[in-house]
């Protein structure tokens, strides 16, 4: 029986629960109080705002704490230290109120979780901030439908490998549920394993950044929860043949 | 042989390598720029800035993200928005720092590490930001010698007994080295387990708050890393007893 999938992981962020709104609205809300110093109108701001952001995950890793971090690095080195301080303290709200935002699970998730739960073992993988992903499990209400729960700074293949091998499967009997390519898909299928991609309808810029190809048909697509265990069918099929 | 220490846990921070000293010297600093805009020997500003941190770190965990952005919040409503976006920049700035600092072992507390794991399985079980420790334990050169590293949000009863059953064992048959009586030793005695409490020569406000009394014998107090598995041998022959 190694041609089976007995493992299937599932993303936090904007797979159980809606997330990335609460950041695209901090950050929207953030140019605004900025474009009271600046012209935002010219886009090599907006690069620079990017290039700051991408140069400070280096260091601070990904999360609101990061995040908020770096808005008020960039917020001050844009407006050469024109901004009041409390603009600046403006910006600490809106990285306060992503900490703090309620966690609104997509629509059919638990359902969802329950019927995979049924015929595999079910793991959530998440990245982020230990403390805020800790926070958003608790309040998901969903701990208890998984048999563990992995918080990781990176999803990367040397982060599936560990995660897998502490679960005691391998890369092919594992499949990953996620909305992005580039940390919840590519990874595992290098590694040999399968992947649900199911979209979310707003991704973060770093997201994309993969030039990730399935080329092995190791990687079905769903437009939402209701379409997760019907594609594990799908892959476990193609595992199996 | 239910009466057998099988299992030790170390921590990180001031217990393999030097952290405290880099967060008072980011908060002396911190206090330096403050104290251009404010009296600081008003006691109860001292009052003040020390009640803003403990009610953030509800909302940001540990580490040396949440304690910048809580001295950023902290030094604009001191002023009363006062202090400019160059001064807030070199908050900004002294946070990178203990983000960055070179990760310096204690004295003799790898041969340490190395003469327990001759008799125990060894784990690292640290708390705080997921990133930042990662980044510790890999430039720490010692996590070759773990069976496992645990990054947790807080190291409370909970936090240990989950670590425990991941780890197949229990309390009674496991002991934390730690510089920390709330965080590293209380927690573990309370669950029926055995400490190793080896102090550091500056403590964190926060981590002295506790009431913990060792009522049943359960730690040995050690000057330094030396001293570590010889503790570890007067606490098997009471657990033996």
């Amino acid at each position: 029986m190694n041609n089976v999938i007995e493992l299937v992981g599932f993303d936090g962020d904007d797979t159980l629960w809606h997330s990335e709104g609460y950041y695209q609205s901090a950050h929207g809300e953030f140019e605004r109080i900025i474009g009271e110093y600046v012209d935002l109108a010219d886009l090599r701001l907006h690069d620079r705002l990017l290039a700051t952001e991408r140069r400070n995950i280096k260091l601070f890793g990904y999360g609101a704490k990061g995040m908020t971090l770096s808005m008020l690095e960039s917020a001050i080195e844009i407006t050469q230290s024109r901004i009041s301080a409390s603009d600046l303290h403006r910006i600490i709200e809106l990285g306060k109120q992503v900490l703090a935002h309620p966690v609104e699970l997509l629509p059919g998730i638990r359902e969802a979780v329950e019927a995979v739960a049924e015929h595999h073992r079910v793991v959530l993988i998440t990245k982020g901030d230990l403390f805020h992903q800790e926070h958003k499990v608790a309040h998901s209400g969903l701990a208890d439908l998984f048999h563990r729960i992995e918080i990781v700074s990176e999803k990367d293949e040397r982060a599936y490998r560990n995660v897998l091998e502490e679960l005691a499967t391998t890369p092919q009997r594992f499949a990953m549920v996620g909305n992005s390519l580039r940390s919840d898909i590519a990874p595992v299928v290098q590694l040999g394993g399968w992947g649900v991609y199911m979209p979310y309808h707003v991704t973060w810029a770093h997201e994309t950044d993969t030039d990730f190809i399935d080329q092995g048909s190791h990687v079905v697509q769903v437009e939402g929860p209701s379409g997760i265990a019907h594609a594990l069918t799908e892959l476990q099929a193609r595992a199996a043949a």
